[in-house]
């Protein structure tokens, strides 16, 4: 593969821009392992054999200025750019600013992402992370609901662990969508001497008491499956009906209706059951909701689901700590991170003495624009990068 | 109480609008019950001893031509108007707009609420529905899951042969919020003859599919709930946390940011109890949207939820078929009934030679703006039905 992520990056520098070929889309990364024997929370507890994985794409050059960190969203790992292998089907979920010749450019950068702690997919390959599912060496079991409490500062202390190991001293960059703008917030409030600049996508610096409270909601109902059960299910039956009934709340809220609108159809779910002759018989677009999220929820555990929410719950950047020149982007349409918040945010930032600009994606998807619109800034995340 | 009502006429009469005094206040309305011996349902499904309860307030004219029937919203009740009795705490939810003096006035008009079919509050006082709580007269049982399926037409059907039972040939208007509009629209196009005007209020003739979806996802917590049981816990316990479960979500969609601010106090639910500390250690605002949550679905019957939700997802009036002036209030940071859902809504009837008005009000409380903020739009109400 060497030799055609050569050839990608020389036609991206003949082009300018990287061509929409199949050699220019084979950047192949490779799952990494970071590790830390024993880590200390911010709430003081310990997790002993802590490991995430991480992946990475282009060179880090000589004095190591040139490193930038993508943090990935709730429901995301670090899979943000590239493939594992030239068959896969997809790439990762920033592959288009992301790459040899794109706004994120890996002939310059070199562009590390990380799976955070408690990851949603702990059962999903190519996921490396430490939460309630993980063995407790101490008793050779998971740990599930005796895994500590952690947050976003957390989850940023541990990369800072990472990029310390890396030999990098300052951070061109710390890139990242929704729950990873609230990494970048952190990034900038926690290592302010190591940061150059920040570009939280459709976040804030912390959530606000409606958000703490819809992460709540999500929560719910896997706590409300019996199988559940305290959180002690490893070796049973999973809570999937919880966590289905979770995904359905949080697929449409980070939705819109206008993504509802191409992706459903009308009509019932299946056409001899009128939704009108039975209360079970279902509409069409609960039907499709369902096989979305039952197909999302089968690689997630719930426990790692509920520390997930508890630590966006956390989520507290202090605003006032935050110096890096910072690219802010809303989309309209966003129930998530309201495009009206940020702007709060941002002019208390600007107040402080902050340079901010402020950008904006748009498209059918709410707040999923964040992710899936993305390559509308690319000149301008490539432009606030130089 | 009689004569403390011809005291606020008179005052209203005098002031062109009704005053704050604890006198106008206190129109005392009365809950009677509506009987149907049979009743066949859109889905030609047969509802034996069928009940709903209602209230009026001012009086039918000698040609029974002033009558104006409030259709409630989902979590509603008859109760629109007035108080039913002197020392009750709070008046109906539109009080604001509606008795002697006021832009509903009650001095003109004879204004007519209904409870609906399945509602929500079966066990509420002062509530009379018919719905899966009903004892079936045929098994001496409730009715759990084999009550038939009801769709707002049904609703609309009940409350036309109530209409009928009085002698009114046409009513000057239906005014309703929310549910209450998707049944405004439904009398519009179910009897275009009957209909002067309708006022549906942060409405859409029909649910888009993004909606029906959301309804679906607030269902799904009750049906999780193992007290649920198939729908037969009638002399169990009920499925409380299914429902609060229920509520979390469905309240938090009807308001707003905003509303959480001003709502919500920040820090843990317990001083004592760091939500950082351990994983059941809940945010305050967790805590207060639960009390919140709790109080609504104790007088909640959970079958009477899952029917109410299913006939909401069946509301599908024609547009085609709605010839009567109508007055569409919006609002914004409505999350249910999108502002721009409307507008489309408005642009086809507009389209289709019906008379349309295009109304606001404002507020911090989204969707809930629509029962809160209604005084906003008294005026232009009051000037639409002339």
């Amino acid at each position: 593969m060497r030799i055609d992520r050569l050839r990608c990056a020389a036609v991206a520098v003949v082009l300018g821009v990287c061509t929409p070929s199949a050699f220019c889309q084979d950047v192949i990364v490779e799952k990494r392992i970071f590790e830390l024997p024993s880590y200390s929370t911010v709430g003081n507890d310990t997790i002993k054999n802590l490991k995430i994985g991480w992946e990475a794409a282009g060179t880090l050059n000589a004095d190591k200025s040139n490193a930038i960190l993508i943090t990935h969203f709730f429901s995301g790992t670090s899979h943000a750019f590239g493939k594992y292998s030239a068959g896969d089907n997809a790439a990762g979920y920033w592959d288009s600013i992301i790459g040899p010749g794109k706004p994120i450019d890996t002939n310059k950068y070199y562009v590390v992402s990380s799976d955070t702690l408690v990851n949603l997919n702990a059962n999903a390959p190519n996921v490396v992370t430490t939460g309630p599912a993980t063995i407790d060496p101490d008793t050779g079991k998971p740990y599930g609901m005796r895994f500590p409490v952690v947050g976003i500062k957390d989850f940023v202390r541990v990369q800072k662990a990472l990029i310390d190991s890396l030999g990098v001293r300052k951070l061109k960059a710390v890139v990242g969508a929704s729950m990873g703008g609230l990494q970048a917030y952190e990034w900038a409030a926690s290592y302010p001497e190591m940061v150059e600049r920040i570009v939280p996508v459709v976040a804030t610096p912390a959530p606000d008491l409606y958000l703490i409270a819809w992460l709540g909601a999500w929560a719910a109902p896997v706590v409300l499956d019996p199988r559940w059960n305290g959180g002690d299910y490893y070796g049973k039956e999973p809570p999937l009906d919880g966590l289905k009934t979770a995904f359905r709340v949080a697929t449409l809220q980070a939705f819109h209706y206008e993504w509802a609108d191409k992706t459903f159809r009308p009509g019932p779910a299946e056409t001899d059951k009128d939704p009108r002759k039975a209360l079970a018989n279902k509409f069409k677009v609960e039907a499709e909701l369902d096989n979305l999220t039952a197909r999302r929820a089968a690689t997630v555990d719930a426990n790692q689901f509920l520390y997930l929410v508890k630590a966006n719950q956390l989520a507290s950047a202090d605003i006032s700590r935050i110096k890096a020149p910072t690219l802010a982007i809303t989309t309209p349409g966003d129930a998530i991170f309201y495009p009206a918040r940020v702007e709060q945010a941002v002019a208390q930032l600007k107040a402080n003495g902050t340079e901010v600009e402020l950008a904006q994606v748009t498209g059918p998807n709410g707040h999923w624009n964040g992710v899936f619109g993305i390559s509308q800034v690319g000149e301008k995340i490539g432009a606030f990068l130089q």
